[in-house]
């Protein structure tokens, strides 16, 4: 069974998507779009929505010496991921509320609280993207003008995940009695300490919440450098990843599942789940020309200032734009994604400008464009070789090209079984099939 | 015209309430509950709800030796503000969504984006209570051994709070273009950086979101001692005290107003709002009858370990039970509470366990017991001899309390005038009357 997560990165993921005459740009700030993004999701019976999240205006670092901000074509404001998530739960019943929040400006027991209360709010549909912040126009907002290195990012991250799953542990099954005879609200043997005192942190515990319904809230993760790979295979129930060539995917895929099963866990509780833009027509021609009229309305300039982000002390614009891309100085940013880019250029010899306006288009990610046959047959591919357990979907603009998908994509996925007709489940570790995690507390105690 | 506010501190505010039969103490975990309470306070004209928060189970820095974890009698778990004021936002119309967030263990661009967030989600309720962090539980939970002092956090509330403001003035008006035939998304003369450098915080900014329907977020505080007042009289637009005396009231309301004029506010948009529990009956001996159930619910060793929170390095458990209070030495906890039980014990003769019964009752706030009317009566003077500009509302368990205060009280506070029967605006500001501040950044331009 394949797993479908549709990605929110408003106003679209295609850099101009949201210029399209069928575009509501408006859908970064308007809470009752989002609503209608979810419900459509909803109808399609993915698995769950995913909410990207960057806590600055992207670009915003960037000083030019002329105006202070180098505006983007695109994400610049958008509603705060966990609140959000937390009022979309009131308006779905089935599908899955993941949301990124940073391991690099946050403490532990504010995260493990606010996913824990989503949790329980939306009885057992929350999920936590764990990430490392990655761009530099992050730091200035958080007291630090250069960003963390990488490797420390990481060493934080791995912590940081240690003290949230413990904190999440802290209420055994039944502490909370509330018995009114006996005016005994807690059983206090039941109420676990974590005394976690490590490199990065020190935290006391326990976290005051119930255990919530999925026992932890499912976690996901999106890197895919070494670091990142590693504390996937540890700590992720759902990794999102870049890959566009079928090969690429399948050692990705194989090499994840084996340091799954090395840190001793199950690997088909770690579900990958690249990233797949569809561009979806009733005939070749028709998905062709949908194809041409984004396109169209990409900017070179702002596609140039994509890639310029990954480019480091690289001046891109200084190179001829037609010239082959060159190596990336790995920067302390986005290791994969830089990698993912440099392999995909070569493999499809691909000059500067059109590595940027692959950028521009799908974030770098995977895109389909043809008949809902077509692109279910590379799905298909895809997900019975070994290349992944499913996909994470994203749209060029809101709500449209979602719709398109779920009306003409997701039945043809249903017709060839490879895709659930309705939720079996109520939780997203249902929908996901990962269990529910033992309380690490009650097992030394049994 | 009278404000209101309904305290949200489950399972109830008095400590054994949640023993009542009456009681529902699932509401401090389940969101039904949750949304049951607000939509009762919603019905009742209410301005607001208000959620108290802690970052730590209460008494879990309390190690006895013997057990870790000293159980207190009720408040122990429950959801997380934020989240559940923006899932709150979608299952009301108009009331206020207020909460508290501390400033000691959170980072200012955190705080600005989550309470922004909810006043878009919500069209213009959302408030936040500043506060900084009392307990010394809490510091265990954020690698500290021991409680900022007393001082710095209060300096670090203020320079936390002019970060989060300028942060909410980040977007200007029309900032966000969307304009498709021209691909400009935002105008980048509306956006405006903060570059905040100061003693405990450097932030860049701008803030990722566009600026809120209300301006800003309503400001509430809830500090009542010296440094708490200058910070309330600068920054709140909302102030909850707690004061049980009329004339300690009025003193206390004409010395904050007038720190408000002397900051260059008008004193008018600071809202006075002591807390205040009420036990409603048809007739006095119907309330004196209910409120005798309630106090026999009371657990004397429970209202002792509450006392003794506020008790500093004084053992108050080695005193004779029956002898006067003696002075507190003045912890580096919640000096202005210390200081409200003192006085109240020495005007009112209390012995030791009478003071920890009536901290027990109404979390030390003033406590009124007796007929609609004659509740009233003293609400009605209150607000007409300067002591305050309304309430906040303790309830002593959840749901019945607040029914019965809407039910009984409300009507009779209309009758007389003083409490508006129908919403007029639709922002919590305008339920305040307090206006929308204007953006400092456009003010400079104009």
């Amino acid at each position: 069974m394949m797993h479908l997560a549709a990605f929110l990165f408003t106003p679209g993921s295609h850099s101009a998507g949201w210029r399209h005459p069928d575009a509501v740009p408006e859908c970064d700030m308007e809470f009752s779009e989002y609503v209608r993004i979810a419900q459509v999701a909803e109808r399609g019976k993915f698995d769950t929505i995913f909410f990207q999240d960057t806590v600055a205006v992207n670009g915003s670092g960037a000083l030019d010496g002329v105006s202070r901000y180098r505006p983007s074509q695109g994400r610049t404001a958008y509603l705060e991921p966990t609140t959000l998530l937390a009022a979309l739960a009131v308006v779905t019943q089935r599908i899955g509320l993941v949301a990124t929040a940073t391991t690099t400006y946050n403490e532990p027991y504010n995260i493990a609280r606010r996913f824990a209360s989503i949790d329980h709010i939306s009885n057992g549909r929350a999920g936590w993207n764990l990430v490392t912040s990655q761009i530099e126009d992050e730091a200035g907002n958080f007291g630090a003008d250069h960003h963390m290195l990488h490797a420390e990012r990481y060493e934080r991250a791995e912590e940081f995940y240690d003290v949230v799953a413990a904190l999440w542990d802290s209420f055994g099954e039944g502490a909370l009695i509330r018995d009114k005879a006996s005016g005994n609200y807690i059983d206090p043997s039941k109420i676990h300490f974590q005394d976690h005192v490590g490199k990065h942190f020190k935290v006391r515990g326990p976290l005051n919440m119930a255990r919530c319904p999925q026992g932890r809230p499912v976690v996901t993760q999106a890197g895919s450098s070494g670091p990142g790979m590693e504390l996937a295979a540890r700590t992720a129930d759902l990794v999102f990843t870049a890959q566009s060539d079928l090969g690429e995917a399948q050692a990705f895929y194989k090499d994840l599942k084996a340091r799954a099963r090395k840190h001793g866990r199950d690997p088909s509780h770690v579900k990958i789940m690249p990233g797949l833009m569809t561009i979806v027509g009733a005939t070749e021609a028709e998905a062709q020309a949908k194809y041409r009229d984004l396109q169209g309305l990409l900017s070179d300039e702002n596609s140039m200032r994509l890639l310029a982000r990954l480019c480091g002390d690289l001046d891109i614009f200084a190179l001829p734009p037609d010239s082959p891309l060159p190596p990336l100085p790995l920067s302390n940013a986005a290791q994969a994604r830089q990698r993912h880019l440099m392999d995909k250029a070569a493999r499809e010899n691909l000059s500067i400008i059109q590595t940027a306006r692959y950028l521009g288009t799908s974030l770098g990610h995977h895109l389909l464009v043809g008949t809902p046959q077509r692109i279910v047959d590379t799905m298909e591919q895809w997900v019975t070789s070994g290349a992944c357990d499913g996909f994470t979907l994203l749209s060029p603009h809101y709500p449209r090209p979602l719709e398109q998908f779920v009306d003409l994509v997701v039945p043809e996925l249903q017709r060839r079984g490879l895709f659930r007709t309705d939720y079996a489940g109520h939780t997203l570790r249902d929908h996901l099939g990962v269990p529910v995690p033992p309380n690490r507390y009650e097992i030394a105690n049994a």
